[in-house]
């Protein structure tokens, strides 16, 4: 068992309206100075061992299905250990 | 100017039909033995110094909007250098 996150993000040179609404709910808020933009964090956990074929194979599924690569890019890195099971206690709850 | 992430992500014992239907999907598409949890991500740039008191303010601002704390958990991290004006071109392209 292996945990890979795919992040994907909107292309600089595209727009990016629900990162706008952040930033200007933000500023509404008081929170000055902070500008976003909003993409996807996907964790992918994936059975039995990680080489570079079921690695590739990530790589097509982010390609295929989880960006579209037309208005985004997507990074693939591999996590050390399951993670989500256990949220840091001392963040966001 | 700093560059900070923030990842939102459901909280382990919250349902996630978003990551459900990924996961049903990759399956359909023949991607197997994948499990998916999708999240938020959100990229920060913020102006000025990134002191502790500007980090703490991004937790603030983070918990208070970025992330529904009933349902979900985020996570603060710092990055080095702006990266998404020039995205990785082996990746998503």
């Amino acid at each position: 068992m292996a945990r890979v996150v795919v992040d994907v993000m909107p292309k600089p040179e595209i727009l990016d309206p629900q990162g706008k609404a952040v930033t200007g709910a933000l500023g509404r808020l008081g929170f000055d100075g902070m500008s976003v933009r909003q993409g996807k964090r996907f964790e992918l956990e994936i059975d039995g061992e990680l080489d570079d074929a079921r690695l590739a194979e990530v790589h097509r599924a982010a390609e295929m299905l989880l960006a579209n690569t037309v208005i985004e890019y997507f990074t693939v890195r591999v996590e050390d250990a399951p993670a989500s099971a256990s949220p840091p206690a001392e963040q966001g709850a």
